[in-house]
């Protein structure tokens, strides 16, 4: 696990136990399931959706074990979107390891991706979860698909435009973020006020990393991030500094080289350069700052307890990665 | 959906209800989806698994509209685990109509299968289905992909013999048409003692379908059958025919020719040739032939009724396809 969580030794150990969890689930009679996602689960991911369900559920009445295989749940689910994503992407590398779909090749890394959501499905089915979490996280796992279905579609798409942006990226990250804030109340029997207010904060949250997240796309080095600088813009992706620097680059310096739909790295640099010229990066960044206001202005709501005070710590923490 | 069931208008009218009900589920907003999907819903298959899980169902207390559900479930399942392998497999056809992978690329198919999984995901927990059904369907999942993930792994294997034979498949087909029958007895509340006879009819069926699947490959002819003729053995994926007549094969006139791991079509049927000389074929319908038997002892002790009556005249139709 990442040193994310280093200051909070309660969290880590509730999150080792995650991993615990997680391991056993992947030993099987197969032994080449274990030793291929392994490497993910000790390759030092914050564990993010885990831990905020987690702090969610500290909000009511909290029941360890039950708590702790839904977070595990949560966190196998966002491996499996992983493990399928870097197919797509023919992603080389994910937290500093090489990919399942490299190493082993694509066609076993779609069933990996597999053998972790039927796991999910089990361990869904051996607690007795509410119903209504059942459904709420089936809905985020379909909006994940089709997001990432749309966001598949609309590569090199000339009319890419905000609105399709936000509603790819708050399927394919804040809906998982959000139901893991509301699913961690709901299964603790906090009121449903409470858990939508929460489920709002990890929408706000999730909205707020994948902006960041795309803008460390324009600035990233792969050293830091553990995976391939400028990523998406080769794979024709494109996320918001590119869609706003798009909307002011009168002269249509930009769509002339976009057009070629394979970049060499020097137009790479290029278009990199004309989104800072056109303020792309800024502008991106002053969204996600909306969105990280919003979020605060709603932990200032929260009942006070411990869970809100780490919420009040992490989340900046977490959303200044301006590396 | 195929003529097999035409006898049965009842039966027909169910199935067709489940359709509707897949047909509904794949209308998002993303139009690619349901246009990627619905030839395979509407390609003749013979929605054996959801036919058997609704005729085990009529042993108890039956309620249509959960059931027909739950059928909708395995049939999507079934779904999501042929475009996940037509991935694996590059099929270019399936029931006729080309693959999902092959007209949409594989990146594509990868997303589809994940959001079928999903609405299963979601229609499961729409109704109040008994833990033990969401309990045996993730397990029957999960034993699917570890098989799969054998499969894969054993590819042009020297040492695949008939014990990881007979385990692939009672994982990768059985598993699911026990299910059927048994999660159909089951949720109906049929006494336990029914449901386990049910499942392992429902078993010995799946077993005895797979064999016959897998001798057809050996025998088969495209046009008859929509996929590719003989497409295991170039795949590298050993089955019964093959393993019994390597075991016959004492001047080991096969493993010569398998040692090349790609074989022209020459090749391909010189082989054919030698496990026929071999008794590959015969000794392979005998154990398939075993099963049948096995079914049809099981099949006498249930209790009269329509379904048994069904049952009895559909399963060896079923199973005698020597074409």
């Amino acid at each position: 696990m990442s040193k994310f969580w280093e200051d909070y030794p309660q969290i880590v150990e509730e999150l080792d136990n995650v991993n615990t969890l997680i391991k056993k689930r992947i030993q099987t009679r197969e032994k080449y399931i274990e030793e291929s996602i392994l490497p993910m689960v000790e390759g030092g991911g914050k564990m993010l959706r885990p831990a905020f369900l987690l702090l969610a559920g500290k909000f009511g009445n909290y029941a360890p074990e039950k708590m702790q295989n839904l977070a595990a749940v949560v966190e196998m689910l966002h491996l499996a979107t992983l493990v399928h994503d870097d197919i797509i992407d023919e992603a080389k590398l994910r937290r500093g390891c090489e990919t399942i779909q490299s190493k082993y090749g694509k066609e076993y890394a779609v069933y990996i991706g597999d053998f972790l959501f039927c796991q999910c499905l089990l361990m869904l089915s051996e607690y007795d979860y509410t119903t209504e979490n059942m459904r709420d996280l089936s809905k985020a796992i379909a909006r994940i698909c089709m997001s990432e279905i749309k966001q598949y579609s609309l590569r090199y798409a000339k009319n890419m435009n905000l609105r399709n942006y936000i509603r790819i990226i708050s399927g394919k990250t804040a809906a998982l973020f959000a139901m893991s804030f509301y699913g961690g109340a709901k299964e603790t029997q906090c009121d449903e006020k409470l858990a939508r207010l929460l489920g709002k904060i990890g929408y706000q949250i999730g909205m707020a990393f994948q902006i960041i997240d795309d803008l460390l796309d324009y600035k990233g080095d792969t050293a830091l991030l553990g995976k391939s600088a400028q990523r998406d813009l080769k794979r024709g992706y494109y996320t918001l500094p590119l869609i706003y620097a798009l909307e002011k680059d009168k002269e249509k310096e930009i769509p002339q080289i976009l057009a070629s739909c394979s970049f060499t790295n020097e137009e790479v640099e290029k278009i990199i350069q004309l989104v800072q010229k056109y303020d792309g990066l800024t502008k991106a960044q002053s969204v996600a700052d909306r969105y990280v206001f919003k979020a605060f202005e709603n932990i200032k709501k929260l009942p006070d307890c411990e869970s809100k005070e780490v919420l009040s710590v992490v989340i900046p923490k977490l959303l200044q990665r301006r590396y």
